[in-house]
């Protein structure tokens, strides 16, 4: 059979169609069919949907955090690196006007089917919270960290939907805008205050 | 056959079945069985459930059009209209963390299924968008009252989105409380403006 090469494969195709149909939408026959893989060497490796969206949110975990290491090495300051999740909704902009954000329409999805993955699914955004919350900690913001990490991510979430019901980027850049200028004025009282105490 | 009363009771059920557990996975086959009646008589009133879908959201716009006049009445000043808005957060909590928000987590899947009634389901959040405008314009913010209104429906998608998949009424409240602030501070700059000029 096709070995762990074939497997890979069938999961990095899984991930983009469960992204731009929905898993429930998506099927076997379709991920078969882009990959040109027989029915025996799928079902070789995967027996149901649910073991390939196993392995689908394992593997997105897995580039999460690399990506997350990425922004964590990159930016100097903890305000450089929160600015990258900021960002996330420019450089990905096409792709969220079009499919929405990845996380949040699968977690959406999953938690209406009371699918038994949800939890595993909602560890995407975990992965997001603590990191963002470990940025706002570092700014001595240690007391709302978590708070305003779940605002930021709330933020990221509704500019996501809405973008890609209304396709509208001019909408996203003023969101941006105005995060950003929230993002400011919060690290700004978060310098002041050792200041003042 | 049934009459329209049949008809009716189809849509209100599609329409509950379609939130519940979204459009793709919520079958004919559900819907005649939770209203026990016969495949011949669900045929007579829809022949695919595309033609219920559209049935849906028509009749989620009539019902979302009456909730808007209904705060509109209620409401003494476009600042409390508003609070009624934000507001469907916390009286609708228990729904929106079980499902998410109907309008968005319905257009996310029509968009995703780039399915021909995404327009039609664009409109809900279209009427929710010229009313809040509305109520912007009538605080003398007319110039920004579009995108004023834009961030508040942002805003309301990204608290559902996150309320859904952490099951936190705490976040929410928070949120809540944040965004009414920021309510606050801008109606005040509005009160203030007409003095200065």
């Amino acid at each position: 059979m096709g070995g762990s090469l074939t497997r890979d494969r069938i999961i990095v195709e899984a991930d983009q169609l469960f992204y731009e149909q929905g898993f429930e939408h998506a099927s076997f026959a379709q991920i078969a069919k882009a990959l040109g893989i027989s029915r025996g060497n799928f079902y070789y490796h995967f027996k149901t949907k649910d073991e390939i969206l196993d392995a689908v949110i394992s593997h997105r975990l897995v580039r999460t955090r690399s990506m997350l290491d990425g922004w964590e090495l990159e930016g100097e300051t903890p305000i450089d690196r929160v600015r990258s999740f900021i960002n996330i909704l420019i450089v990905n902009g096409a792709k969220i006007r079009r499919y929405g954000c990845p996380v949040g329409t699968l977690c959406a999805e999953l938690t209406k089917l009371n699918h038994p993955a949800r939890d595993h699914a909602k560890e995407l955004f975990t992965l997001f919270r603590v990191w963002l919350r470990r940025q706002f900690e570092q700014l001595g913001l240690g007391d709302e960290a978590d708070e305003l990490a779940m605002h930021l991510l709330g933020f990221s979430q509704g500019v996501a939907t809405l973008s890609s019901t209304f396709n509208d980027d001019k909408f996203v850049q003023n969101e941006v805008n105005r995060i950003n200028e929230w993002l400011t004025s919060v690290t700004t009282r978060a310098e002041v205050q050792p200041e003042i105490l």
